[in-house]
């Protein structure tokens, strides 16, 4: 079922309160594919109730970004969803979540600010404020919603370590569930944003994946040595990559590892094609 | 009943909502006095179940200010709710709020920061971070004890229409019912801090409600220019009050107002005695 308006979610959510159903959350900015189905099956498995929210959230995109063509998908989600016993689509307006004229700053809108020390780095260091509309549409998601279960994908794993601590610090009623990365064959993790590749690009793609098991397999014949690890990566790099990061942090708390343990996440983001693609690996996986 | 951990109440609360009771919650910092009571009290006849927090929030005030000297009343404030019938009181350790070394800034603890424009005025201009504590510790607050109803005095009125903001930009899921000030028989606005002023002092802090209730008779007799009815202050100002205040704003949007109307707050924060005293009053009342 498609729903549009916050009104109509509440009352929908009362009622499975009072029956004492355990509601799951998904939440998407839709143009949905197997890394979101993946989400959506093991909210289906786990909950009575499983709400979607399919919403491009304009305040997490930063001037520049890609706002105006981020694909939206909206019937061919609502299919997949229901087809697959999801029981709510929600998928509001920008005015129903900010009003007429969505704020673009803190000016006249409450956010939901997570810590500097999680979002000075990695995609945060870039993506000035994107972590900010992040937490704040997230947490209204939540208020609306109040489900027992937030299902995140862990290929935006500093948003799922950052989401995970929102909830902590503001003691969010709400158990967050994560789950793996989804890769196509190939290796080449899934994001909505790869639509947005060529097949030649596709190809080039695979560098991502190719550099994090590579340091994993070089992690697991015992070099810990950041410094030694991250050079690994050059072997693959060539002048169709534009590299923004490569680093290794706590899988919880993200600090930074000059040697790698069995907690260290290794993050990297990486332009290819024009196109900004993100993955990540845990060395002990 | 005294409750001290999170999880305590939370266990109260699952039994409340179970059972469909409404619950209220009177967030406060303690040093219970009248004010705080008829918000008690008018919990107490519109809720099934009454919570009120009594918690001192360190992150709230800022360097220089009266934390550790804040005074602490616990024993006298428990008596005091249970002769009234209140459920629960809620007095949390800050390490039980903030775990074991409290945050004092966004470095390593999530924030949920009101707007710029309600917080560049008025108390926000002098207590730079105050309001950005004040909204992390009442968002705190309902996500731990998921109220129906929340009480707050329109003594600290630019904190009111910053929690309603709040409420309304995050979606919580909860009713915000503001109270009217309480006054000694003399005018004297109740505060907490009013234990703090000697009896010279409680006479000159009189100031306060004497030029608001001026200002409030001038505009009943036609004067709306805001300029001129500031002036009728220094009439009763003399070396011993160090005003810092005395705006005019809308009572729903703090916009600040050239000429007065019936939503029209007065503010006003003056020091008597080294100590800081904050009164307001609506001009249509």
């Amino acid at each position: 079922m498609l729903i549009k308006t916050i009104s109509e979610v509440r009352a929908q959510i009362k009622e499975w309160k009072k029956e004492g159903f355990i509601v799951g959350l998904v939440p998407t900015m839709g143009a949905l594919h197997e890394g979101h189905m993946s989400l959506i099956k093991k909210a289906l498995s786990s909950c009575d109730k499983v709400v979607v929210s399919d919403f491009v959230n304009p305040i997490q995109f930063c001037p520049g970004e890609d706002l105006d063509k981020y694909p939206r998908t909206l019937d061919e989600d609502v299919k997949l969803c229901e087809s697959n016993g999801v029981d709510i689509v929600f998928s509001p307006s920008p005015e129903e979540m900010y009003g007429n004229e969505t704020p673009k700053t803190n000016d006249f809108l409450t956010y939901v600010v997570p810590p500097f020390f999680y979002v000075n780095k990695l995609c945060g260091k870039s993506r000035v404020g994107h972590f900010d509309g992040v937490c704040t549409v997230v947490n209204k998601l939540f208020n609306i919603v109040q489900p027992d279960y937030a299902f995140f994908g862990e290929k935006d794993a500093q948003q799922l370590i950052i989401i995970k601590k929102m909830v902590k610090d503001l003691n969010i009623p709400v158990e967050i569930v994560s789950c793996p990365i989804i890769r196509e064959k190939s290796g080449l993790a899934l994001s909505s944003r790869n639509k947005y590749l060529s097949d030649e690009d596709k190809k080039e793609a695979l560098v991502l994946s190719k550099i994090l098991n590579n340091i994993k397999t070089c992690y697991q014949n015992g070099v810990t040595d950041v410094k030694s690890l991250k050079e690994t990566a050059f072997n693959y790099l060539n002048d169709k990559h534009e590299l923004e990061y490569l680093e290794f942090a706590d899988a919880d708390n993200l600090e930074e590892k000059q040697q790698a343990d069995n907690n260290t996440r290794v993050f990297i983001a990486c332009k290819v094609g024009g196109v900004r693609l993100i993955d990540n690996i845990l060395l002990n996986q």
